[in-house]
């Protein structure tokens, strides 16, 4: 019974996930019975243009009815104190904004990026849990404040097609970046490679520890020339600083060292590794332009992969509501 | 032959609307061959969710195609006039814009507010009377300057559902707000509400008396104590000043009085009454949390007949054009 | 084998093409089976009324699904060069976007208008161009920096549906506007005329020459009058300077000349000629009331065959890609 998309272990026995994509990528319009009738809401806080499209191709395969709500975060306040006399900026409280839009739908799309400023409030999943507590609906998080889990979705299937040994050596890699970008991509990958049959290392500089409830049992290199060595997939993605050692550093840049920048030297310490980036990417600050324009990238594919994991999920949250 | 639909005449015989609502709202997938191959243009020159969700919605269970075209009156500002050189910044001519959409469409709806400023413009519906003069298609109001027909048709539905007696004491109250709001909620409430079988009572400060042909025989108090006594609904509404006393005030907040916000002690007047408002709410200016989120709270009902009465008017539309 | 649509050659022969198009407009749902599961991704850089509401009637006659992406050209900027560190305010390479926006549709329709700042970016057709090179999928121009050929074909169907003779004399005229416009609809308009069985002739100022690949074996006439004597159709366009005499005139306004303005006394030189405009028109500068409204009026039925141009076109890519 699938009720929530956020974490790993809400879609349960991994192997059984794989197996599934690779049918539904097979055959992909075999299910629109499921979806006949039903209609999925997807919430925009944040700009999208993968996650929007997949999402919304992966729902009209499975033959559903797709509403998108693009909220300008700054247009439409919603209120979430009690006793408040609103007579300010915010027109709506959340207690009826949400029970309100989950009438129209049968399962409600949500994407809400962390703000950086409140690790406490980013790290509690302030906003999506109100959709999980209120809306009576399934929820699935198309990037939260912290998670993205069918983008780390889209990349196991796409490890998966691509590994040419039992349990690869799979390294999420640090890179830099001229913004402050959210940990969710990172948060998730790790996640999911340790649910994964995989060897799994992650790499950053001092100061970028990701949450313990991320890392888990990962191995640690603040080395990463060590832990790109025999590396079969290099997974590179910049974040901000999570705050993990250091609360008041949350969200900001520690650390613009291009020599992180993966490039065809760092790729050439690797087992003749396969480049990874969930995209939108930097280039000349993330990779070189020869490295993600390579035979060995493949970017364009986890892309594609995101309308698979995207159909698997949803195919999973409609079997749940018959 | 349902042409348009912006009074409760449109809908012809109410016992014969509702009880639509009901079988609709028992097999909301059932008409689908009406509106195969029929497209729905939905026009809205404001802002909307709930109406623009609901209606969606409707027209999808009924098999329908929706084409949603957010206009930002801002950007695309249409000549009315004829004998102009359009050489400012409005770039087309409504003689052209309306023909032209609905060359793509077989139902128009359009959501397009009051401006509060000049009353005579307003309540001549002027900017949705081209639509209906010069599309050649039926129109659906969204909510026009004056009427919101979708919205009380949605609170006559659910009047219906809870009502515990054959002939209710329904009350629209005005509540104070922040903001001065159009009067087309008010006005269409009263509208059916004279039309329903119903004791049905009007209660504001002096000055906010709403337009007469509105308002009909129902009777006004202007004791809100004496109006809410023994009620079994109690719909709240603000609405700005209608002008109708003095011209001059129209769209005027004329009272913030906090004594006519509906708690916990208003409603103790009532014959155990539930609550009912159209949303968005101010909390705190028109009801308490305590009321809002009572038992006795009709809001979320409301909200989900919105996508009933959306269905029972497309639904006739659709069997019109046939 | 129909892989893009740019110019009248793409459509190869015409007759065989209006024949379609009467098939189609006598039979829009027939061909419901050809867009099943097959997806339209709409992609507008620039603002659209006609051209979105049209196109997305005709994939949705076919039986497509359709997505719609409003690019923002300002908050979505695309890299366009290698060996470019991307710290500025480029978020993504467009060798990323195309490919990826590519993995989620069957079929890629772009706007993207001239800039009218750099003639020789603007008649490279400099952004569609690397669609059609990174996409891997059909693409169809919804008006690009140099064409605009939905609307062409629009034009020569209305034409089809309204000549009284097997050769009508068919006359595009510049008239005057209040701000710079681009010179897609004329450079079409011309290209699919000299391609069609009329008689075509252009008249504008001294100085509007349209580029010479458009105007071909075309006559152009500087003496409007001349050029309107005996004209069975009017098609009246403004377009800023092509700069073709004057390379640094490119996209400037040369003339606002009002004599141009099509009146009644323009249309009584004609063979009492039809009037023609793509839409949206300003009424006073382009042409007057009394002829846009008039009977001899084609504005309305050329507007709605934006409808089965598009799906002629939509039609012929989908045969394609079987």
């Amino acid at each position: 019974m699938m009720k929530k998309f956020f974490h790993v272990e809400d879609i349960g026995n991994l192997n059984k996930a794989i197996k599934d994509a690779k049918e539904v990528k097979a055959n992909r319009y075999a299910y629109q019975n499921l979806g006949k009738n039903k209609t999925l809401l997807m919430i925009f806080f944040n700009n999208s243009l993968r996650t929007r499209l997949s999402t919304q191709k992966a729902a009209m395969n499975l033959g559903m009815n797709v509403i998108v709500l693009d909220v300008n975060a700054g247009a439409w306040k919603l209120e979430t104190e009690r006793g408040v006399i609103m007579d300010g900026d915010k027109s709506e409280h959340l207690l009826e904004a949400i029970p309100v839009m989950s009438c129209y739908c049968d399962i409600i799309a949500v994407r809400s990026f962390a703000g950086l400023e409140n690790r406490e409030f980013d790290y509690a999943e302030t906003i999506v849990n109100q959709f999980v507590k209120y809306s009576g609906k399934p929820v699935v998080a198309m990037e939260t404040a912290t998670v993205h889990p069918l983008q780390a979705f889209a990349d196991l299937i796409t490890i998966e097609e691509h590994k040419q040994t039992a349990r690869p050596k799979v390294v999420l890699t640090w890179a830099p970046h001229c913004r402050a970008l959210p940990q969710a991509v990172p948060n998730s990958f790790a996640e999911w490679m340790n649910a994964a049959d995989v060897d799994f290392v992650i790499t950053h500089p001092e100061g970028y520890e990701l949450d313990p409830r991320f890392v888990g049992e990962a191995r640690v290199e603040y080395d990463q020339r060590k832990a790109l060595e025999g590396a079969d997939f290099v997974y590179a993605k910049n974040w901000s600083c999570p705050g993990v050692k250091n609360l008041s550093d949350y969200g900001r840049i520690l650390s613009k060292d291009m020599s992180w920048t993966i490039d065809a030297e760092h790729m050439s310490w690797t087992n003749n590794g396969r480049f990874m980036h969930c995209l939108p990417v930097r280039r000349g600050l993330i990779v070189t332009d020869d490295v993600i324009e390579g035979e060995r990238s493949l970017v364009i594919p986890e892309a594609a992969n995101r309308e698979i994991s995207a159909q698997v999920v949803l195919k999973r949250v409609l079997e749940a509501l018959k």
